[in-house]
């Protein structure tokens, strides 16, 4: 990856429920802005193109945009996005370069994430990072620094770290995937749903000390462990960020998901030197990660 | 990596119940010796000592050892070797450099048998193979290759691939690590070993038809293909070479292993492209892959 960081771009990190624009600079998000997602694809594609015109300006040179899915890499086309499905098979790249004549980058949001984290944010200072975002659904990027290379790990065929179906349960919940006993289940929203509440309901019993709300938390880390040491075990990360809306209850889980990874994590080097860290970009990472995008 | 296979080299393939040593001229194992694995660590340096000298010859540049365990991947020692207690915290690249007097580097036996295996073997047409080891233990390597670079992905602390430890059944069986519900017990010789047989006897009452033993290894083949998918959704590779002494009973599990990883590895592409092969070089492959080791 050539760093792209210093020319102006437009960063754009559609999520099943909200999408943000951004406009950097410098290595500066200047101007952002949030909206809700659009139900149908037509709606997405205007507002796509009110928002990039609305930002755009002479000096952008490229468009970035971070998709919750599997994407092709070699022409941007969109393989598979389980939580947008009206996504599937669209060629965005291809819709808006049509239309601005600008040069625009596709790549997995969670990759994103791990990506502006990695350069600029929590992961800044090691050279194996693993970023995780904990939302709707769970997403991952594997980042290795080799000297001035920054390279996304993306496997053969453009999907690794696709850790929400690593099985951690095998004969655990259904998965929406149609396996039983995914890490998703288990470590997103979903694990929430099953309970009846939403993550933010939940802590916001939390914060009134309810009991129940604090050992849901508490499960959810020791869930969260579990599958991050799966990942580490493979992966042997030096770091782990830890972003998506969830993070922000971090006070509740976090010392548990530990608990497990100091456990589970099988090398006893690994186990004293991985560091555990919550995002540091918040919920700008996305998009400052959609900015400096350089795929296909 | 540089292509060190043409040069003559010793490869030495330390296991818990044996070990191979192969003397290599021009990519082929000229002359090779088995023996049981010593006791105490005494006299495994006294059987490593007598026949590298019975194999050295003035051509031979190197010496490589594979160890079933974890390494400094800087000055060689061994970290962890769990089931072959006695060589934590041995430094044999160091006693056996001292003797020889000729250059002696380790690596992983895992590492091993995956990078015999993808220069010479069954992922010699693959860029990103996967290599799994199913034997008293479940190793597994990962090696990327970028032209003519070759490279074992070690992570952040030389423990990459560690998948025998990832959980697939949190609440699940009891590990030697430690913890519960790890790969390594539902799919090496301990989950055989559970049900109260060896691999090996149970292969030849499967060999007579005996209706349970089919049974057991149709068992075995899902739990691999569990275990596999995960490693697949997070690296993502083009291949995944199996070997070890289990493998060869794969009639008995292959298939069912491969149904479960065209269920749960997540991209769509994947699922269809992943190829799964069993090793070309049998129990040669740790030899050959130690005696092309760089490490330290």
């Amino acid at each position: 990856m050539k760093n792209s960081i210093r020319e102006s771009s437009i960063g754009i990190d559609i999520g099943a429920t909200k999408i943000f624009f951004g406009l950097q600079e410098n290595k500066l998000v200047k101007r952002k802005k949030k909206i809700a997602t659009p139900k149908t694809k037509n709606k997405l594609i205007k507002e796509l193109e009110e928002n990039i015109g609305a930002l755009l300006n002479p000096k952008v040179k490229k468009i970035g945009i971070g998709i919750p899915g599997i994407l092709n890499y070699k022409n941007g086309n969109i393989i598979k996005c389980p939580n947008l499905k009206y996504l599937n098979n669209l060629n965005l790249k291809k819709i808006l370069e049509n239309k601005f004549k600008v040069r625009v980058f596709m790549e997995n949001d969670a990759n994103c994430f791990t990506l502006a984290e990695a350069v600029l944010g929590a992961g800044k200072n090691s050279d194996f990072v693993l970023g995780i975002t904990l939302g709707s659904g769970l997403g991952a990027g594997l980042i290795i620094k080799d000297g001035n290379r920054i390279k996304i790990q993306k496997g053969a065929f453009g999907s690794a770290g696709e850790v929400g179906h690593i099985t951690i349960k095998f004969d655990g919940e259904r998965c929406s995937c149609g396996n039983s006993g995914c890490f998703e289940c288990y470590a997103s929203a979903k694990f929430f749903k099953q309970k009846g509440l939403s993550p933010k309901k939940l802590f916001e019993k939390a914060e009134r000390k309810n009991k129940k709300a604090l050992e849901i938390f508490k499960e959810y880390g020791k869930n969260l462990g579990i599958g991050l040491s799966a990942v580490a075990n493979i992966f042997d990360p030096e770091v782990i960020v830890i972003g998506g809306e969830i993070s922000n209850a971090q006070k509740y889980f976090l010392s548990e998901a530990k608990k497990e990874i100091k456990k589970r994590v099988f090398s006893p080097v690994s186990r004293k030197k991985i560091k555990i860290k919550i995002s540091k970009l918040g919920e700008t990472a996305g998009v400052i990660g959609a900015g400096m995008a350089t795929c296909p």
